[in-house]
């Protein structure tokens, strides 16, 4: 339990379990089956098999039940969980009308990306949300004076709506990057072994669309198997996202801060050894995600070096990184939401009157 | 001389002399100097000054010869150069209808945005024309076969074009992402003392718009002082692009290995000591200048976390980054055209047949 | 199961056990229950509390039984785990002769610091094993000769002695800085609530050398709550290990292409769509689990930036990354280890006549 | 002019004289000519000439005077500077007792390496008289009390000391770190061709023993042309001081917030929207300093994974990165020299009496 999205207690602190479900070995598992059926279930459409075969195999697939540890050893053994996952499925099913002509990566990729894509679905419904909460908060403490700081010196007098505003609007651009960002990784990955479609013919585009459409994914003209810009973006917005919240974090920690005083939190974490205090745990936590995401991001900036047509090292690089981002970022949201609804009162009490 | 973009002579690798100068200290003052003129000459609508006097003090403004040098000491005392700056602005034209109601990050950050802007437009540019050489590349020997490659190991063998466009399908991306990021950091900044435009009243949103036409700029309706999502985000796709060429740099050194021999190469690099050898010197450049990028994007994500109205912390951190970032960006480019246009043959001989 | 260590699959790819259960949640909660009990026991040194009330809440300490998940709650309001610990540890001994004096910073630190102590102590037994290793392999097959490469060009042949000496002799420097970082980090905490051991009195080093003397660790002068150099040493200590290993990885990726034949591998990883294919994926993962640290080296670097006497965000942002580097780094010395059992040859066959 | 440290006005903020005069390219290019020189007085120990020949170039070369610019074409051309280098050296002594037998990696890892061991001569003198002045400063104000806090909120009444303990103690670590590090950096790179001295014979070890005394490095029994583990030791050292300068920054920003008020600096930068303002610029410069080391420490590690005898892509990636990592830490050294000497008074003033 090395990771703090999956510890017995330090979860309690970091971990989304909304996110955590999307990402889950379950939901991967389902995801890939649910690949290898939508391909056993169109592959006649290229000749693969036929279409009886085909619906056979897919009917088949969706009944089989797999523990996930099923694939740890091949995992060891071949690098990706694929070659066990279709030893299986030929197993349980007793048919061969499953996986011919895609590859292991054309499953990972594509159920990475139904996690993504979900996730981001999922943060864009946050990001919206805790939009209108800044919006009500703005609403209630927005004409209070506080004091506009910079260089971490008292500057001249702000309202709060202008500090609540830095937290707010760059919401509204992540909301746009998301938007944007979509079309760009919502997509099936279809290549086969040297990712070049070879063994689908004239066929690919066909069964493609057919794979991508039951799904819920785009299909495109190629594979993405070596391009990993999509990735990398998409790594990128969550930091993004991250990154704004910890302004915010990191905003609310000085507020907090005797003598400061612009802000009051209920709740508040307990000290072992004073228990007077009411330390901004929330607060600090958002620097805390920001940095973490700001630290991984290089890793899949640098993930983009994939040689040929499939890197195995900067591939599993990637494993290790974006699933940790999705729910840091995931976490942040929820933290800033539970955050905002903390606050009492925002601005310096003795400006009020 | 400890940078090597600056270096008399690593900058021959190193340096994409059109960005330079878009980001040199000449060019930065001069933006400085144009924000101030602009704001002389549509002060007035704030009532910051008469129309006469902004007038004569843009023009005044726009005489000045200052060296960048003369700034060092005042950057050295106050940590911006722009307190020095007005102060020589004001004892050269003799007006004092100069910089009221601005503050040094409007005039900083606006300058920065000018040479960031710039290069974008030169890095699509670049982008599109690399795309199309890439196109003439697959034209001329897409047809030919070569062994695709997967975990560095033989695969099947696949056409010239289907490695090509590993290389070139990002490039459209890039190109959407140039464009949709453009619109969110090409904005003049404006917020004064304490980023909420208090001294220019009811009127900031004209006299915005007055100068960041001026400037060939957008106006926002609040400063963006504390908000570094659009300069993340322009590091971001910076490192984005550098990835892809990373990723074709990586290809062909492994390409042009003795013995894959997939590759043919005009020029390359001499070695002291081994007359006979042609290093690939270019291609290796792409790898060193995506992973510089996938380096520095983590720290400019970092620089997000920019407390309350301005952070020097985090808004220094910038300066150290960005510049560097779109001259390795604008390199990568420059090197990537160099490259494809010392490509002899590409494909593996023996299966041209 | 968004972290790949504790990941039903893949960490049959990525999991150290024994590293693994070094960080356990059991092994952490062991040992801040083992802080518990020598505070408790030797509490009286600082007149906390009775010498016998401390020996018998000490006695019974060791006998309670927790599940890690009891913590969770707390951890969820308290930003951290002790509180409810404590809570708890009272509760189930009946006994208040617990903790006071001591804060929430000085029973996690110090269980950290005994699963990193533990690791390095592993991972140097690995280094020493793999110097043997690497030394049997110059020992069979040093006297081969084959290509050297530079530039990933054919420079001139050299011995295969002279390529495995990269691999083998930073290992040697590494067995080095583990031996000097060691006294570095193998201390006990000890600060109380503010990290000046105020509660204590005269008697915070005699109490210190107590309970650093049960737990096997120095005790300092000083509490580390803020000064975190150690903690940032380890890291870079253990990405230098991973480092050195990545190289050896890359290398052997390179030596195992089809066309240069410079190494021989027993197993390698299977293809779902290419039964024919060994992946060097042990070769791989050494790369990745390189990059991977090389990645999170930066974050924890980034933690030093500690503020006042103890910072909730950067102090949090040390739980997300340091084991998760432990992992990674015992993973690559038994990756390498295993590897270079795979080698059955090594060295251009036609040079060996 | 893209970068802080060579700029006209910012680097009267960022630069380092010292340091940067270290790194300078005129520094660079003596050290590599007196790597030239020491080379062809010595050569005759491995036969490469006369003794007599040898002699001469070396008095011909210490006469040569270069202009680093000369040097920039190569550099384009080979990716190293070496090559014109030399053919300069010839053509200018007229002797071809130059060279031979030493590759380009040769010349330019150990002029690196001159710079990097002045330069951590210098900043251990820095660390050892900072050590001194905060040992002063904790002599002046050690005795006062001000407010410990802790996740940013007030704890409890610690003293002046235990503040300024955890700026000064790490200094003591680094000291040690510095020493410890010194002899696994302060080497000539002898190599040659493959890196494997081929071309020396059994005399390479004399040869190596004589041009390391010249330069006052020491030799070693093979070269490090593949093994970077010393020079990413040495950056991580380089952030680990600007880390703890870093913390020491930090503190002092939030020492100084008005509310605060636990310390009085003297000078501080203006603003040029609010001359009241005394901004701790330079205590905000150790927080930027901090954060630009702990992102290239990252770029660093990855320059680790060096491919076979020599890797163009990683090693130019150093260049890249060190000699301002270097330079960073030598300005954060200065920087928290004068921010000590500008400390009026510390702790609170109300808790004087």
């Amino acid at each position: 339990m090395t990771g703090v999205f999956d510890h017995p207690w330090l979860s309690g602190l970091f971990a989304d379990d909304e996110i955590a479900a999307l990402w889950s070995a379950e939901a991967q598992l389902s995801s890939m089956m649910a690949f290898e059926a939508a391909w056993s279930r169109h592959g006649h459409l290229a000749g693969l098999w036929s279409e009886k075969d085909g619906a056979s195999a897919a009917s088949a697939i969706r009944q089989v039940m797999l523990a996930p540890v099923a694939l740890r050893e091949g995992t060891a053994q071949d690098g990706v969980c694929v070659p066990a996952l279709v030893q299986l499925l030929k197993q349980r099913t007793g048919s061969d009308a499953i996986h011919k002509g895609a590859t292991s990566q054309d499953v990972i990729d594509t159920a990475t990306v139904l996690s993504l894509v979900q996730s981001l679905d999922v943060l864009d419904q946050r990001v919206r949300l805790l939009l209108n909460n800044l919006s009500d908060l703005k609403g209630r403490f927005g004409g209070v004076t506080m004091m506009g700081r910079t260089r971490m010196q008292a500057a001249m007098p702000i309202s709060v709506a202008d500090r609540i505003e830095t937290w707010r609007l760059p919401l509204l651009a992540h909301h746009d990057r998301l938007s944007q960002l979509r079309p760009r990784v919502a997509l099936v990955q279809i290549g086969g072994a040297a990712g070049d479609r070879a063994a689908l013919g004239d066929a690919a585009d066909v069964l493609g669309a057919a794979v991508a459409q039951d799904l819920g994914l785009s299909s495109t003209s190629r594979s993405w198997h070596a391009t990993r810009d999509g990735m990398a973006e998409a790594a990128s917005v969550l930091s993004l996202i991250t990154g704004s919240l910890g302004k915010m974090g990191q905003d609310i920690c000085l507020m907090a801060q005797q003598g400061i005083d612009e802000i009051t939190l209920a709740g508040g974490g307990g000290s072992s050894a004073m228990p007077h205090k009411q330390n901004p745990v929330l607060a600090e936590l958002l620097v805390t995600l920001a940095r973490f995401n700001a630290t991984q991001v290089s890793g899949m900036h640098s993930a983009m070096i994939h040689e040929q047509e499939r890197s195995g090292a900067a591939w599993s690089l990637e494993w290790m990184l974006l699933p940790q981002m999705a729910q840091a970022t995931g976490r942040a949201l929820n933290v800033a939401k539970s955050l905002v609804a903390q606050i009492e009162h925002i601005g310096t009490s003795d400006q009020l009157s």
